[in-house]
């Protein structure tokens, strides 16, 4: 696990670069040559894969290669005391070490790695490399790497799979076919870093706490009431209600223990963010940088705080509103005229049919909705990148919310019409059960499948004097043919998880807000559930490349979605209540009063969404706490960090492990 | 302010004892004299009064003996690097001045001279003192002044007014009528402590922002909108919303600037506590206690606390649904029933006469539903004083609320009777604000006088023979005749504070659950809060003894409160608006759809409310994270402070002050 086992090497990260079809000896500055030169000289273990036709430069990393990439990084790791300091070589015992016994998690792993790679600098003066017959020339002072990946030469690097650890969690979990929600979270965590184990654990959870509504629900569909019908189905909402908020509840302090049983504290988590490998996005000039650099006092630089602050809420309110109008003025129509085409069409086979063709229409949409995000979140301060990725959350599931239930609440508010919105929700559900499954799992492996055939192909064409049957005998080939982990949407600020949360989010959507019209949804979600741990996991172990390990403890604007889902199933299974009791429409509600309740939900609405969006604690108290924070563990790292890992700190009493030699510093 | 000053002494705190009859030197073994030189060896400057029939024992502690204190108590203090660490006595240049320059606040002296006052302990072996002929045996190792209090002879322990810094912020802030709601906050910080600060930070800001509803109210109050009337309603109800949530938002913000300009951590100044002086609550077995005593290994420990944080729950639902159902069942039908008597009653004279006589019964409920409070907050585990304070403000203040609110609702809600609802509001706010005045201010004066008078007539019985007019010589004498800042419901938990806030509460309910029956209501109660800054600025300043500082730097309970008012007021006001635009009668709501818009509002409520009662981070990860906290700052203690007393922080630079002697141990 920790890059160098005692028996094995474990290569950890893969470079890609074309085979080069010019095998003289060009000078010794072949660009790859210097390049696994500079890997080796930062202290990496090389392995040079030829596959079909590429190049792959497989790397490891021994401890001793990490550590020192860790203490330049001056990366923050948790101690037996419990806080977090910057880790130092020499005082590595003072650190807490991972579940399975290494010192870094994949996570930090992967960071050394990043720095590593991106570190090989050239010391010299300019240099010419050759790639082939091409020049490339190498700044003094510039990443080889960098460089290379800017030629094209670099086509990728990419983590890759560890195949002792893969093999081990596809028969304990994957294919584990006696449990359907126990997971060996530990163990995902140590393979694919703390925000996919979150998502697992939280998976898992709701799949296990799913059991009691779908017994519930199944139990109203088979036991016939009779009178009591009426009485029941109230309850039923009730109980639904409270389970969801009760799940949710529990779910936050589940996640408070994850994150306390991994070491991690909320605050390094979430301040150090998630770079896309090798695309770090652009910083943005923080006003305390501002100060920094240009020596403010004091109480300029709180009003520069109180500016940037507001300015930040302004522009955030700027873009929701322009991504809220566009979803009321263009997708709006849309959705309702597909609803209507629905309604108004009577055979079942034409509605199937439009139905396909609609989702088809949509997917483009989504991509349009997810690019012009991306677009707007540029423009916004966002702290870090996970930040970043929330907003764009945010904005892209108000489409997908209006895509998903448009059409239902159609059927459900206009018409009226139980029946009509039972075969809707069901068709809805099989389809996005269903079709969502084989879509996730086929896709990646018919992608795989063709990028491998091509390849067959193409080196079939270049190497026409070999007719004998071509095979891929790396399988850092193979897993490089394979897809990434990424989102339907972007692929710059979230990966594959964001469709991974928005199903789920979609279905408990679907499920709570029309609970009381369709109770047996909870059991199908159930046991929808169970096969998506599954699926999920065999999609990650097997069928996708080794996703870039994120570094997020928690489940983010997701939370903050399903909350807002709660609220709107309170009000929509109300809704369904009264028009289920008055099917003969007796109830007339006055415009007025129906204004004057509107307006009510509006407010309470309003009342609870609005500490959401302006936080309790202004920029500049957080600013200078977190400051605060970061300069006492600063200055006491060197000192508390001997004395950690000296003595014994589980008593409290600390022994000195040797004479400390008078340097009393701290710088 | 820091004990002592450049020229005179301050004294801060008195001891009361009687006077005694028999003057003969009994030994030297007279009690008082015992105390006063046990006093003096702890280094406190002992000034001695006698008055008519009490002696007092003014106490000052120079800065030195406060530092000893501070260190003894191991104190945390905020540093120049912003985290708290132990005071120590040799790094004081290390620690943050307090605004006006002293080194510890009020709040801190006060626990030091706690400190200071008990630690008179008896280093020899059993003694026996004397006062008059009593003979009094003080234990070795007993505290002096505790024993005295017990054997009665000390009567009161008290902090006493700065007379200098007293007069200055009568004149610049009580008796200052050029501004109303500008105060000199950190003024009042330094004379008061925190939580009065607060409140008064607080009652100034909502007085501020009060305005803009009162000229919004005054406009509809003055102006014939004709028929735009119904209209205009909606509008001022909403706009009244939306100004409340906003208003507690910036409220959070200005307390965490607030809380950040006084260096004030939160998690400190909420663990420290609130302790009445001399007498302190038994504190409770915590797992943390118990597993560090019994040495049980870490699962064991996890368990213990889930079991002791979900009994917590336990007992506490169990003591809210006491005092729910006590006062469903008991207080709601006595409050209907007078608002029945008050709408048959036709006499004018008589209704005011049935008010009074009502508002001295509830009087009497009031006092045994805070008795009943408290005995049940014993038995629940709450953290510290603060906690257990704000557990008994949510258990009175449902008391309250009834009281306040239930004949208003039956005026509005059962009668739909407009012109009685203004008429009542109008009374109840008059009363509730020229009444709560007048109370607040002439009871401590009454009493005072009432007291001095007693006083007076005791010293002229006993000494018969000196006819000439009696005159109060001491300043302190009089102080300690004046009232404590107690609260009317109990001294044990709360101070004065509750009143006040009560009264804020009570009247922010009034105004903003029947905004759309009574606009004005926001005008008279700006009006009201203005005189209310002055009066109690005044109470505080020149009726009342000077009270204990509190160190909470929050508005606690009563914040969640206020949201809870918020959120009734939508629906009150929902409901009143239904019956303004619906005076003829004719919308009918059916009681189905009634049954189910209650249903939902009550799950609306509990999804919101929820979130409150169940923390989202279970108790072993909290206690798990405190630990770690203090274990760190234990162990960098010693040696971050002198890196801090010796260099320079604010550029980021240390430059040691001296160099180090080669220790380098942190014990």
């Amino acid at each position: 696990m920790t890059g160098v086992g005692e028996d094995q090497i474990v290569y950890e990260i893969a470079v890609v670069v074309p085979k080069r079809n010019v095998k003289e000896d060009n000078d010794g500055f072949d660009c790859v040559e210097v390049l696994v030169n500079e890997f080796r000289n930062v202290g990496l273990v090389v392995e040079r894969v030829l596959g079909l036709s590429d190049e792959f430069i497989k790397l490891a990393a021994p401890l001793e290669t990490l550590g020192t990439a860790a203490a330049k990084l001056q990366m923050k790791k948790p101690t037996h005391i419990g806080i977090d300091l910057q880790f130092g070589w020499e005082d590595v015992e003072a650190f807490v070490r991972q579940p399975d016994g290494s010192l870094f998690s994949w996570c930090e792993r992967f960071q050394c790695y990043r720095h590593l790679i991106n570190e090989t600098v050239n010391k010299n003066p300019d240099l010419t490399l050759k790639f082939d017959h091409k020049e490339i020339r190498w700044e003094a002072g510039e990443s080889l790497l960098q460089r290379l990946e800017l030629e094209g030469i670099v086509k990728q690097v990419f983590p890759i799979h560890d195949e002792t650890k893969r093999k081990k969690l596809l028969w304990s979990w994957a294919l584990n076919c006696s449990d359907f929600t126990t997971q060996p979270i530990d163990e995902i965590y140590a393979y694919f870093g703390t925000k996919i184990a979150v998502y697992f654990a939280f998976l898992g959870m709701y799949t296990r706490w799913m059991i009691f509504p779908a017994a519930f629900g199944l139990i109203l569909q088979l036991v016939d009431f009779g009178s009591l019908k009426l009485l029941v189905l109230p309850i039923f909402f009730i109980s639904t209600i409270l389970w969801a908020v009760l799940f949710f509840q529990f779910w936050k302090r589940k996640n408070a223990a994850l994150s306390a049983r991994w070491h991690l504290n909320f605050s390094v988590s979430t301040s150090q963010g998630y770079k896309v490998l090798g695309r770090e996005w652009s910083s943005l000039h923080t006003p305390m940088e501002l100060t920094k650099n240009l020596g403010i006092d004091k109480t300029k630089e709180k009003e520069a705080f109180q500016r940037y602050e507001w300015f930040g809420y302004l522009k955030r309110f700027r873009n929701d509103a322009i991504v809220i109008l566009s979803i009321i003025c263009l997708q709006l129509p849309f959705e309702l005229a597909y609803a209507h085409l629905y309604e108004v069409i009577e055979s079942d086979i034409v509605k199937f049919g439009l139905t396909a063709v609609y989702l088809l229409a949509i997917q483009c949409f989504t991509q349009i909705g997810g690019k012009m995000s991306i677009k707007l979140i540029k423009y916004e301060n966002n702290e870090n990148t996970e930040y970043r990725a929330d907003s764009l959350v945010y904005k892209v599931f108000g489409l997908y919310f209006m895509q998903s239930y448009i059409g239902v609440f159609y059927h459900a508010l206009l018409h009226r019409n139980f029946m009509t919105l039972r075969q809707v929700l069901t068709q809805r559900l099989m389809l996005s059960e269903v079709l969502e499954n084989l879509w996730e799992n086929s896709l990646p492996y018919l992608k795989y499948s063709y990028k491998k055939y091509r390849a067959v192909r193409n080196k079939k064409k270049r190497e026409k004097g070999s007719t004998g049957k071509i095979q891929f005998t790396s399988r850092v080939e193979k897993e490089y043919l394979k897809p990434t982990y990424s989102a339907s949407i972007s692929e710059e600020l979230e990966d594959g998880l964001f469709d991974d949360f928005l199903e789920l989010a979609l279905q408990f959507g679907m499920i709570m807000m029309f609970a009381c019209a369709f109770p047996l949804a909870f059991a199908f979600s159930a046991l929808n559930n169970m096969a998506e741990i599954k699926t999920d996991a065999v999609k990650l172990l097997a069928m996708l490349k080794r996703p870039v390990p994120r570094a997020a403890a928690t489940i983010g604007a997701w939370l903050n979605i399903f909350q807002f889902l709660i609220l709107m199933s309170i009000c929509t299974n109300s809704a369904l209540l009264v028009w289920l009791y008055d099917q003969e429409g007796k109830w007339k509600i006055e415009p007025g009063l129906a204004a004057i309740l509107v307006m009510e939900h509006v407010l309470l609405l309003i009342k609870f969404g609005f500490s959401r969006f302006l936080p309790e604690e202004p920029a500049w108290v957080r600013a200078n706490r977190m400051k605060n924070a970061t300069q006492a563990q600063d200055m006491c790292t060197k000192q508390l960090l001997r004395s950690i890992s000296g003595g014994e700190t589980a008593s409290g009493v600390l022994i000195p492990r040797k004479k400390p030699d008078g340097t009393d510093k701290t710088d």
